[in-house]
């Protein structure tokens, strides 16, 4: 019985979300703002990447923003703050993904006027974030080497649904005994539109190529 | 509007899933098994932390027994099933974490009266595992440094809601600037009643210290 209740359900809560997020990124264009939506596992890198390209755009005279989605804490609101951009922090309480709504309410908090390009951090997770499309250009998905090298063939959705795929900390790829290129080889087989760079943002290596798949 | 279904609906699905995870136990500890429920982010060593304990079990001349939960592929199982034992393969589709219902399927599966000890790992989420027990005696959490320090910051629920707190990959450690201790600390703050341990499952350390926690 509670079935159907939850299928129906969770139609209504997705077309809603798909509704709001085209309003969102609707907003962001007027605004001429590029928009980028930031998802992958826990420690995948994700923070520290766009930390690396905000460094990049500020130096080139263009204004970031962002928005630190996460469960709970400041961590990385505090790590985007530093950098001296406006930045609103969205703590989901219980929830493992961002949705549209959250999003809409943020981008009311950040001034519009003084953003280029916007980067939304999303819960660290690989599953649920890929049925709540956030409103935004494009959909970076992250991953580390770290996390081994069947991360493809167990969560082939996330990537099959984003734009870019980023395969992060390739310095350690011999201490964890993953080959990165398994890594590549599988995600190309699930998307073979998205470019698949990898990067080591420790050493701000492989950062130009993600500049340039973001079209910045 | 929704949100009162959606609330409804999750408190019922809740106690739904609690009730059989209790029958999950009851029928469990009928067997005599002793039974365990690994949760923690993708990568962070689940899998090789169970397989290094199975070999110990084994050499003891006790009967480990698994159920592999992933999002999609058989990975984990194929991994489980090469130490020769029974495993049972449980893919969520698109869910983000087991539930005691597919555990209940699963073990109708399983040949009880020849497991000893079972370990159920979850699907490598901090977040949506926390409020859907499978029925075993423990819970434990690992993860792995190469996730950042700030790691039971965002995720306190899963620790709090876990007895063993496990954080592996301490070899890797000064690799990616993390000191394990950070981690320790804030997971004793957050729960002061489970021991802590630190692994470097890969080589084989800290695993005697994980049996013990488990009392096995």
């Amino acid at each position: 019985m509670h079935q159907v209740t939850e299928i129906a359900l969770g139609a209504d809560l997705l077309s809603a979300n798909k509704r709001i997020a085209e309003s969102n990124l609707k907003l962001l264009r007027s605004k001429g703002i590029k928009s980028f939506d930031f998802v992958g596992s826990i420690g995948s890198g994700k923070t520290l990447i766009a930390e690396n390209l905000i460094d990049i755009l500020k130096a080139k005279g263009m204004r970031p923003g962002a928005i630190a989605g996460d469960v709970a804490g400041d961590d990385d609101y505090r790590r985007f703050s530093s950098h001296g951009i406006p930045v609103v922090n969205l703590n989901t309480g219980k929830e493992c993904h961002l949705d549209a709504h959250l999003v809409d309410h943020a981008l009311e908090e950040l001034p519009l006027d003084k953003i280029d390009v916007l980067f939304i951090e999303n819960v660290g997770n690989l599953v649920c974030p890929g049925d709540f499309p956030l409103g935004t250009d494009k959909r970076v998905v992250i991953i580390s080497v770290t996390e081994g090298d069947d991360m493809v063939r167990k969560h082939p959705l996330i990537f099959a649904m984003s734009d870019v795929i980023v395969i992060n900390k390739i310095d350690l790829a011999s201490a964890v005994d993953v080959d990165p290129q398994v890594l590549v080889k599988d995600a190309k087989k699930v998307n073979p539109r998205a470019p698949v760079l990898l990067t080591d943002a420790k050493h701000g290596k492989g950062l130009k190529e993600v500049m340039e798949a973001l079209g910045l």
